[in-house]
């Protein structure tokens, strides 16, 4: 069985304390994917434009992710220009939407009959139409950013609420749900339909929520972080990932989700676009969530 | 065997979001005091002015603490005025040292038996005179701030070089170790000498760690958060506390300290002043613990 991944597929030029880059691939799928890719198939949907390098296709197929889902448009791939100073937060230089502002999400019929989805982040109206296609599902999961709750608060609130599982940071959560206390939101969220709600915290590790259950994961102790872009989808890719290969959501599952997302993100941090966690084996991945979960007490 | 806490007496004038207080008791070592007395007995140093309220006293000693090494001296106790905006960082509005500023303490003859010490946040010049009365303790900790950081930084190296315990905020590490990765800074204090290093995250929890071994605990789950003054000094009484009445330092009990402190600051922070630390059962700190160790599936 694959994980159906819909997101974003971007070109980054990236500042960070660690260096610069410049046409870094990027993307909530690409980075879902390929932490995805160290647990299960997946197939992505997304769009690129005339300057996307297609060399990388044979990368993403290498690693068990099937592309037929990327469509390819005229005009340039999503662009982000972005600047880190702490490593914490983001600041945006520019935003070129490019082909994703008119992106629809063409699911491939051979990808229909999906079960598990994972909705990065994109505009929650495009959430809503894959949505529609997938009635029968087992597992759906969700993104999302500050953007959309400032823009589109009702649409969102409809996505949240046809949901699973949200995944969402910390300030996000707050602002989604008006409420200031993170324990207090996640139940928020939960009352509005998903049944798990994952906090990321950055580098304070995550939460997650469900309505009996609370499981907190600590960051993995990175001691060079060089470039934040793309935690959150890593952190998103491996968890799902985890949870498609248990082919159940039990609370066993959960933290291990929970650690294998760490993990992921884990890698994702230590170089430029995807380098590391293209890289990255499932023995070290196995060896870091072994680590982990050490520093936990498991 | 009792826990010799040297530390701060102070009467507070706190405002939060959650209310405002004016002269409220508080000083690390009477949070740290209270927070230990769920564990063991303890005796403390401090000194207060002539406007102290001694109906404290009964309330201290039917919990276990010595107060025979508290000085009565002429003047004012110590007062702070301080304000919290978002319940992370308090804004000092007035510091009023009175007679905490001639202090040197005095330790009675009946504590020089005392095998555990705990150093709050005082002048490291005051933290040196202690060590020196104590060269055979088993277990020496201490706390501080950046006030010492910034201002005497080579007698708090001394002090940190003299210690097994260091208890320091994230920020404060940093400052510290002039280090900006936290698991870099922790590795740096190591390297200075003590054996653990805890570092105090606020909302996020704690992490501790010794040259081969690391251990996170997150923030028990606090929905109204009241007032967090004394947060990090009653984590620090119910941490020595657990290590004083396990009788030694491995790390089982590293972990049992590091969850018995999190939940001593969990009720400290649910009113201002100790009244809600005062008011815990052991039963109710035992639950909490179980809560605690079930969020983190232990």
């Amino acid at each position: 069985m694959s994980l159906l991944i819909i997101g974003s597929i971007a070109y980054d030029d990236i500042k960070t304390p660690a260096g610069e880059v410049k046409n870094s691939l990027g993307g909530s799928a690409i980075y879902a994917a390929l932490a995805a890719s160290k647990f299960c198939e997946s197939r992505i949907v997304g769009v690129v434009g005339d300057d996307f390098d297609k060399s990388v296709i044979d990368i993403l197929n290498e690693n068990k992710i099937d592309t037929e889902g990327i469509e390819y448009a005229t005009g340039k791939t999503f662009r982000w220009v972005g600047e880190y100073n702490d490593l914490n937060s983001a600041e945006t230089h520019d935003t070129q939407l490019n082909v994703f502002a008119d992106f629809e999400p063409k699911i491939p019929e051979a990808y229909l009959d999906s079960k598990y989805l994972f909705l990065g982040n994109i505009h929650p109206a495009l959430q809503l139409q894959v949505l529609e296609k997938f009635g029968n599902v087992e597992i759906v999961a969700c993104d999302t950013m500050n953007f959309w709750i400032d823009t589109t608060p009702e649409l969102l609130d409809d996505v949240v609420r046809k949901v699973n599982i949200l995944f969402i940071n910390e300030e996000e959560v707050k602002s989604l749900t008006h409420k200031q206390n993170i324990f207090d939101a996640g139940e928020c969220v939960l009352s509005m339909g998903p049944k798990l709600v994952i906090i990321k915290r950055g580098e304070y590790g995550a939460v997650a929520m469900s309505k009996d259950f609370m499981f907190f994961v600590p960051v993995y102790p990175v001691r060079h972080v060089v470039d934040p872009t793309g935690a959150g989808d890593s952190f998103a890719g491996g968890f799902m990932g985890t949870v498609l290969q248990a082919g159940e959501i039990t609370e066993d599952v959960i933290k291990a989700a929970m650690i294998n997302g760490t993990i992921s993100a884990s890698f994702n941090i230590e170089n430029f676009s995807f380098k590391q966690l293209l890289e990255a084996s499932s023995e070290s991945i196995e060896k870091r969530a072994r680590q982990l979960r050490k520093f936990m007490g498991l």
